[in-house]
């Protein structure tokens, strides 16, 4: 019986490895450069601390671990008779984390003797989620997750914005549209049309606006249970097209009469302006007031980038919360601002469109192929020097034909092979082969790692 | 109720994670110099890929995965009352990794028509044991192993031993022992006394020589059923002392009849030849018989490195194996040679000897503070400016006391921070803090990075 994977996980081998590094190396790398610093939490957590954060869904799609030992010994016949549910949280104590966010209020309530506010930190690990497998949905899966905590100050919902572009750009993804809004205009819209609370409704009926056009969103927006009067009101919103600054003026003279929206609005206004101070050229900033990514956690600015031209679309997500940490019992009230990326996505997305540059695929950049025993008294120190010299090499163990050397270097792409038969031994001129053109050209064992990292 | 981390885990903060990030591209940097590539499998594994392969304590040691959804709902009351160890196949069919060992030979023999040998692959990642936590041990812990299978060549060892090498002068770990054996020494041995195949217990009772001394190791192996003659016939390993050339030597001369022996002999002096050729200045290696770590695993030679002068000492651990997938029913051989780093040791090591150089603990290097809203103007773009130099930089969001925006610097041991009132704004001129000196000198934006960078 062949092994299996369990289903909904992935192997990842060493190309797509190299390729998800370079994901992860500039993601990492750009937190960094903004001041986020890293975090990492267990993969368990005490299921007390992750059930009823995620709703009644999100609590099945929980990975359970069962207690250690005899896990069964303790219950009585009408316990174990009693269902999987009763049964439940007498043999299983502990979940894999399920996002990375719960875990981070988690570390700050029990930390925050020992924090300095405002506190960015970031974090990418695997998460876990009991989902039905699907094409592009994956029982673990990477998320990168940046946060700052302990600050009301739009200069972060900026900085935010900054750093996706950083992201895109550093990535190699051009085409991208960072779509941008805010829970306070959506309330405020709701407010406006007397609809209050029923924002979450409202943006899924419009967000369809695109697919099924005007009509069908009023009929959805009807069953949905808003009044006729409400409906009328909403018209509007449907002429909310043109540029940001364009939707910013028709909305504001549109909903005067809702504090809350020209809130949201004056907020949106402020983010933009620190954009602007920062000298971003070509901002991919697009004002979209269907979008509620999360909208029961999100209370000010919502994000969402979008790679464009793909099958895939959306690659992050964001937005800012009112409390971190309320889950928890906590009075304090922690106000903070975060992005999440999806490298899974990304991956795709980078695949689809062939952006990963050509080395992060590479792994050993020279092979050193002695044809003889004595070949390696030459092969071994040149080993050393190219290794000394940060140049990733190796030496093929086994004193096979040269073919098929040959055939292990073209396997691993390595670029250059360097071939050490008798007469180079004796004459101590080395034949370096470009493994690319087929070009062999003959030097000193001291001249290879110049000409390797001259390309 | 305050939330609490499962017992035996641990949350890694900013500063302990630069510290871990230190190590971990440290080792992943030389693992790729050496041509190693990286893997990585999923965190769970069906539970028939893992049960029976780590011993019937391991087994037990398992974090089990409830299955999903009504996982007792298909028991008949006589399953649910017939105990935990037989109704856990019923109701858990995934499993945590235990080592990266398993999943290595299970990726290789689902991935095999894919491979180029000799495969060489490295993979850091987390493994979970549900072990009883105590100081130093931990039930979430990473390992980093590097492997190459599908070569018996002896030149592997040898570029074990050099690597060790590099990651512990990578690391800053200068006073350390490369303890190396050979398990067919410890079988000639066990042959050669007349206890064939009690190697096992010969190693764990001669391991104890320096703690209990010649007559207590001698009770222990009588009491392990060794016959009087058999320890007759063992007294000269008790003359091993000296230099591994040395002790080769008395070993040569001791086990003339055992064939084995003499194999396990011939092998390390040739891997000790092939080490040689490398130009390899002070080799830390140091023969030791009675080194016998995982031995019922391991064929040929056996690794352990050991950090000097610390309470803690095994840091990295491996050896040479005949047959990495047989477990799985495999009829091809794989033989294979591996290392495992073991992260959370080298820290513990790291800290006890203040090992981590002075940049590894740390993240922003400028914080940017403007005083009122206009040195925002001033600030952005400098910020952006940093950053595009490769500084990680960041801006107080807060327009808060100098003196909290200070503190702020200190608490995160950022060493320059920009101070930007409205003279500076006015005249263009920017005071930079040298937050370890104190020093203060004024200059304009564009020199910032230059000056920074220069320390």
């Amino acid at each position: 019986m062949k092994p299996t994977l369990v289903k909904g996980t992935r192997d990842f081998g060493p190309e797509q490895m190299s390729k998800r590094l370079f994901i992860f190396d500039t993601i990492r790398a750009t937190f960094k450069r903004f001041g986020f610093l890293p975090l990492e939490t267990p993969s368990m957590e005490n299921l007390s601390t992750l059930m009823g954060k995620y709703g009644d869904e999100g609590d099945q799609l929980l990975f359970k671990i069962l207690n250690s030992g005899d896990f069964a010994g303790s219950l009585a016949p009408e316990q174990l008779a009693a269902g999987s549910k009763a049964m439940l949280p007498k043999i299983a104590e502990k979940g894999l984390r399920y996002d990375l966010t719960v875990p981070f209020a988690r570390y700050v309530v029990m930390s925050r003797h020992a924090l300095t506010l405002p506190f960015k930190r970031y974090q990418m690990q695997p998460v876990w989620r009991a989902d039905r497998p699907q094409k592009g949905r994956y029982r673990e899966f990477y998320q990168c997750d940046a946060d700052v905590v302990g600050t009301d100050s739009l200069l972060c919902e900026a900085e935010i914005v900054l750093m996706v572009h950083e992201v895109m750009r550093n990535l190699g993804i051009e085409n991208f549209a960072l779509k941008v809004n805010n829970r306070k205009i959506l309330t405020g819209i709701a407010e406006f049309i007397d609809a209050p609370g029923m924002e979450g409704a409202l943006a899924v009926a419009i967000d369809k606006l695109d697919k099924i056009g005007q009509d069908k969103v009023l009929d959805e927006l009807r069953e949905r249970g808003f009044s006729d009067s409400s409906i009328t009101a909403l018209l509007p919103m449907f002429t909310m097209q043109g540029s940001t600054n364009e939707v910013l003026e028709k909305l504001k003279n549109w909903l005067t009469t809702s504090e809350t929206a020209q809130r949201g609005i004056a907020e949106i206004e402020e983010m933009l302006a620190l954009v602007g101070q920062y000298g971003l050229e070509n901002p991919k900033l697009e004002l979209d007031v269907t979008l509620a990514r999360g909208l029961s956690y999100y209370t000010g600015a919502i994000f969402e980038v979008k790679a464009l031209g793909v099958s895939i679309g959306s690659i992050s997500g964001g937005g800012r919360y009112d409390n971190l940490t309320s889950a928890f019992g906590t009075s304090e009230r922690l106000s903070g601002v975060g992005i999440s990326f999806g490298v899974d996505r990304i991956y795709d997305v980078m695949e689809e469109l062939n952006l990963f540059p050509e080395g992060a695929g590479q792994g050993t950049q020279v092979l050193v192929v002695p044809f003889e025993e004595s070949g390696r008294h030459v092969g071994l120190p040149l080993l050393a020097s190219l290794r000394g010299a940060g140049i990733a090499a190796e030496l093929y163990p086994d004193l096979s034909k040269v073919k098929k050397m040959l055939d292990y270097a073209n396997a691993k792409r390595i670029p250059f092979v360097v071939l050490i038969g008798s007469e180079e031994v004796q004459t101590g001129q080395l034949a370096v082969k470009n493994m690319v053109t087929g070009e062999q050209q003959k030097m000193s064992a001291d001249a290879i790692a110049a000409f390797v990292q001259a390309g």
